[in-house]
């Protein structure tokens, strides 16, 4: 049998390295020779939850083809967020929370997806299928992932069942849910030591949209202000973005995790699509979202539909 | 709440249609108001078990956006499979045993694929799952489809998992699962009193390869001299449907259910991806496939792997 990489997309986050580890050690349990990995090294988010539950952190991989014949994707599909060579390896399975888009295979394949707030969530289900218990410290990395794509609950990507499989991974991983969450959650937030170029790529997605290529990043802050004082520093970098990368447009959410609102900063065009989609005005490029706070269900389908009108 | 549709592929065979009916009883017990439709009137072998369990055939409907503004897909995701009208709503939820390609959302969805051999053995772990009872009647349209998929167990895509729901469904429907099988698949291959372009059409598919269009249809049979003895009425069909269509390559695959082999026909071009696909001579448009009986394991990824070379 030969071995099958496991891992989540690119920029990973908390959910991305947490649902490799956990999928690739229940797929361990039942047999197979698996091996959890990843497409970046750990945000601080994630760096402060691998350290609470002393997990190493995944190896960094940027190609896979190199290595193995066969893969497992979790916390995406869409391949131009995989790794770069995903078409040159057999997806054997998908385990994921977001809609589907720019993914297909040759074959059948086992495809799990949910719309709930975070891969974690469903996987602790398919441990229980499987009849195979979450080892503690995997359990604190799961809750580590539901906490960070929910922001403790409160994006509306959040369903009760994350509400749930979050409690009972903090039963068995030993930590105070709400405590535990929103000191992972402000670990993340450090963004004052980082150069810009580096800020805007922590945790972005592209987009084709259209005939364009949107990429979208978030951030979180307990401080728009704070962030907003770099603006002329950070329209640089999405501009350097756009010309290295090929993006037309690039849309960077910079969210208030205290106060659940977050405010837009856009660099490149077509800037009406944005004003469309969220029927607002863009001042100084910028525009506050109030009660924004998910990509995936208040920024992309939204910025999807404006593309498309 | 507004209705939700939920239908198999265009020119529905057993799954597609067993499927949807059983699909839609689980999601009606689950509180959702659903209703199974059709792409297309039951062919034979259908209509067979639907009397035999005494069960009507689904409504057919060729678009679906007049009525509803969500649909659930049971066996297929290909849009090209699909209603002519599936971009113009939501798709809910995807049950299905095949690749996935040609697929996207704008949101996250229930999608939930496992390569096994039949939609309905997947369904049945559906029923479980929610703890709800498979009905008599239900239980014998599932087990149909599992041996209809399967042809009774011999297609490569069978896995045990199939094998063990259809014993567990042919206990529920109180049918002798072998007896009741055969009888079922030779009801299916009554082809000599079809018109030869309803016989090519009868369990047909789509596939872009590279910038061609490619169809491969699939009859069954139980002696193939009975249906080349028509081949020069078949290859005009083909010839027709190609020029009407825009298929560039027809491909049909005749299946002996008794021996578990198959012979293809080939009309269109570029026939020699064919040949490479099988690596085979075609001698008179065809060629005899031994030990072949499943178009999407032993037909579909060799003609995308030969598009792809």
């Amino acid at each position: 049998m030969s071995k099958i990489l496991v891992f989540g997309h690119q920029n990973p986050d908390t959910d991305a390295i947490g649902a490799a580890i956990a999928f690739a050690n229940l797929q361990k349990e039942l047999g197979k020779d698996v091996e959890a990995v990843a497409l970046g090294e750990p945000n601080e988010e994630t760096a402060f939850a691998l350290n609470h539950f002393g997990l190493a952190a995944p190896r960094v991989v940027t190609t896979v083809a190199n290595e193995v014949e066969q893969v497992m994707l979790v916390d995406h599909n869409e391949f131009q967020q995989s790794v770069a060579d995903i078409e040159n390896v057999e997806v054997l399975a998908v385990v994921d929370h977001h809609r589907i888009a720019n993914f297909q295979t040759a074959d059948p394949l086992y495809y799990r997806a949910e719309p709930v707030g975070c891969t974690s969530t469903i996987i602790l289900k398919l441990y229980k299928e499987a009849n195979v218990e979450v080892p503690k410290a995997i359990a604190g990395m799961m809750l580590s992932a539901i906490v960070s794509d929910t922001l403790l609950f409160k994006s509306p990507t959040c369903t009760p069942e994350d509400v749930a499989a979050a409690k009972e991974l903090a039963t068995i991983a030993g930590v105070d849910l709400e405590t535990y969450g929103l000191e992972m959650l402000k670990a993340g937030t450090n963004l004052g030591d980082k150069a810009a170029a580096e800020l805007i790529d922590l945790d972005a997605k592209s987009f084709p949209m259209a005939d364009k290529n949107v990429r979208i990043a978030q951030v979180n802050t307990v401080d728009l202000a704070e962030v907003f004082a770099r603006q002329a520093e950070l329209e640089a970098a999405m501009q350097a973005a756009n010309e290295q990368n090929g993006y037309d447009l690039f849309v960077l959410v910079v969210t208030n995790i205290l106060d659940s609102d977050s405010e837009i900063l856009v660099v490149g065009e077509p800037k009406e699509k944005i004003e469309a989609a969220f029927d607002v005005k863009l001042v100084n490029q910028r525009a506050l979202l109030k009660g924004v706070v998910s990509r995936k269900k208040q920024v992309v389908p939204q910025i999807t539909a404006a593309f498309q009108a």
